[in-house]
């Protein structure tokens, strides 16, 4: 069963919202073994909307519409629906009567505006809508389902559960789910990637494989139709484990776990605190650090000593192995590192020194030396990061967090991306 | 002149990932005064995006293709393009050298499966991709301009502004220029604003005026239609005038100033240095003064006390500051402020305590003070912040900012955003 997102909205053309319901939405749909073939964003333009909801119609068994149900004059879903479909605009007194109720409760004067929510294409039905005004709209049009949500987010969310979700489950009738699995991968570029698994990507349609790139990971997605959640999880298991065998430590997480988390949990076992000494990202590995709620709990701080003498003073980074080794080298990292430990009092410290360009210091940029303290070593590495100043930070923090990552869990060395 | 953004890629469909770029393309496509009339998303699957393409083509004036130009097996962006446009696919010896030499730089082997990114199809150009390996095209087919640029944001963004915007901006054939100019403003909503220049909204369509609201910032975009550069530059002229003379220290930049070379300039101008003292956004503050090139100059460095105890012995807070009006108070703020100036030895240093969420500590999530010490001054101000732990820390930064910048020339007190 194919299932088609139109989200209304110029709001959405103009970048000033982004489209995070169309990503809720293709989630939602995937794990409910539905297809997605097109998402397709349309301003509030009534001809546009009509033709956009037609063509889908024509390509699709269930067509979703988000947002333009609204009380205002650029709220026109329910017009469009009425001519994508040919059918005639009715008027509910019971929903008029439940709107003024609903305002009602809210100790809010009506506005008249609103009565146009109380009117509907002709055969549908309304959905109600808990948190908001706008109700929303289900209509089997020639045995094509449609259906129109409100574009607020919470709103959506809820109407999608109690009331779209449990439609497309019966409109299905296939019996099929579709499942994916996705591994995150770093340390192998993503054709590096691709020829490691090749042979498995081409043996088999069901469970596919496809490769994705992004911040400097590769993600590997595996996904398999069948008759059941078990039966699909069934089929991944076997290819997951192949290619887990064959990447090693280079898969760091699965599916919608993120790194930040992963290095929180293996800190939280420990019992280990961390905090970062940063030159070049200044801040950024930090950032990352304290993304999540409860990270206080292992993330204690960081120095930040942008200018060089603020090594010595804040870090005690000793003069002497500046003059020798040069702000930018191992021996200044691993100082860093351990000036970061005691300064803080934690027992991981991440500490970084290079050059991110486009200026020369020492050594060209791209030049970084990460050193990670764990209570059993303090070592470095030596980075060469492509790009200009931004790319350089952005990989350098994402590196750091990984060498982070496999430091604590004792696999630094063996891990040569 | 129409363009349509087409985005490949089956994460997208599946919701693995958000389609940020549609919104970043839509937001610099307004910027250029060009109009959007659809977003689509398609699947890597041949036939549909060929159908796809195809539609784009016949509806709009420039179509652009975000993502499937990598190296991998779902990567047929280029072949999808060569079937929709009836057009050969091309190797070129010479792409394929810089493929080779572009690795070689990066001292890695050059993966063999690369090679397809030196296919093109007949006619088109490659664009220069200076952030990753996968080229760029554009394509001139029957006066429609076709772009496919990488799925990755930042080599997404640089390649837009390098490559397709020029093309773009003279691509609309009628011998006339758009010319557009974008004040950046902070303080005031997106209908103050309009309210604000009500009038002159109203007053021409030559050169016409558009709002474009954006993470906190409310753009007022001046476009001008006319025979050349000049001219519309001329007419754009006395509008911004008048604009600026409106809204004061509100604008605080013009179309791609940023805000952090805006603070580095005002800071240099003044000989004064800068550092912070970050709690809940760890570094975020820190990570955007040191953005820029040459921003070592001013910024000297932060400490992110993150965890109380560091308040006290990094930044010398004390003790019975905290004990007497809180960690979340405008009075450990200011004492942030001067401890970081202290430590660091900088003339201005903007330090912030507060709760991102969504636990509560002493007060709501949201709650943020912000402190900035100049060599003037010492002033707070409380932020009551909307969203969740992300949104609370992003929104803070860019307040910080703004805020810092109008201590810093003495605007503090003046602006009541």
């Amino acid at each position: 069963m194919i299932v088609e997102v139109v989200a209304v909205g110029t709001e959405l053309l103009l970048g000033q919202i982004v489209n995070t319901n169309a990503a809720h939405l293709g989630e939602r749909l995937a794990e409910l073994g539905l297809d997605a073939h097109h998402q397709v964003v349309v301003g509030d333009n009534h001809d546009r909307m009509v033709q956009t909801i037609r063509t889908a119609m024509g390509r699709a068994d269930a067509v979703i519409i988000t947002g333009g149900l609204g009380p205002t004059q650029d709220d026109i879903t329910r017009e469009a629906i009425c001519a994508a479909t040919g059918r005639a605009m009715l008027f509910s007194e019971e929903h008029a009567s439940e709107l003024r109720e609903f305002w009602r409760r809210l100790g809010r004067e009506f506005p008249e505006s609103n009565l146009c929510q109380a009117e509907y294409p002709e055969g549908a039905e309304q959905l109600a809508n808990p948190r908001g005004t706008a109700p929303g709209l289900f209509l089997d049009h020639e045995g094509t389902m449609i259906f129109a949500v409100p574009g607020v987010p919470a709103e959506l969310y809820q109407m999608l559960d109690e009331h779209v979700v449990p439609r497309l489950r019966q409109g299905t009738g296939s019996g099929e789910v579709l499942v994916s699995r996705v591994l995150r991968t770093w340390g192998y570029g993503e054709s590096a990637v691709a020829d490691l698994l090749d042979d498995l990507y081409h043996a088999s349609l069901n469970p596919s494989m496809a490769f994705l790139a992004s911040a400097g990971e590769v993600k590997v997605r595996l996904s398999a139709k069948a008759g059941s959640d078990e039966e699909a999880r069934s089929m991944i298991e076997p290819v997951e484990l192949e290619v887990r065998r064959r990447l090693g430590a280079a898969v760091f997480a699965v599916d919608d776990q993120i790194l930040e988390q992963i290095i929180l949990d293996e800190l939280g076992r420990r019992g280990w605190t961390i905090g970062t000494a940063e030159s070049l990202t200044a801040g950024m590995l930090a950032t990352r650090l304290s993304l999540l709620p409860g990270s206080s709990e292992v993330f204690r701080g960081s120095i930040i000593p942008y200018a060089t003498d603020l090594k010595l003073t804040m870090l005690g980074v000793p003069q002497d192995v500046i003059a020798t080794h040069g702000v930018v080298s191992s021996e200044t990292a691993m100082a860093m590192a351990d000036g970061a430990s005691k300064a803080m009092g934690v027992d991981v410290a991440t500490a970084l020194t290079g050059v991110a360009g486009p200026g020369v210091l020492e050594h060209p940029p791209g030049t970084v030396f990460v050193a990670v303290r764990t209570p059993m070593d303090n070592r470095s590495r030596l980075l060469k990061m492509p790009g200009d100043r931004e790319r350089v930070r952005a990989y350098t923090t994402t590196t750091a967090l990984q060498l982070t990552r496999l430091a604590i869990i004792g696999e630094w060395w063996k891990q040569s991306p």
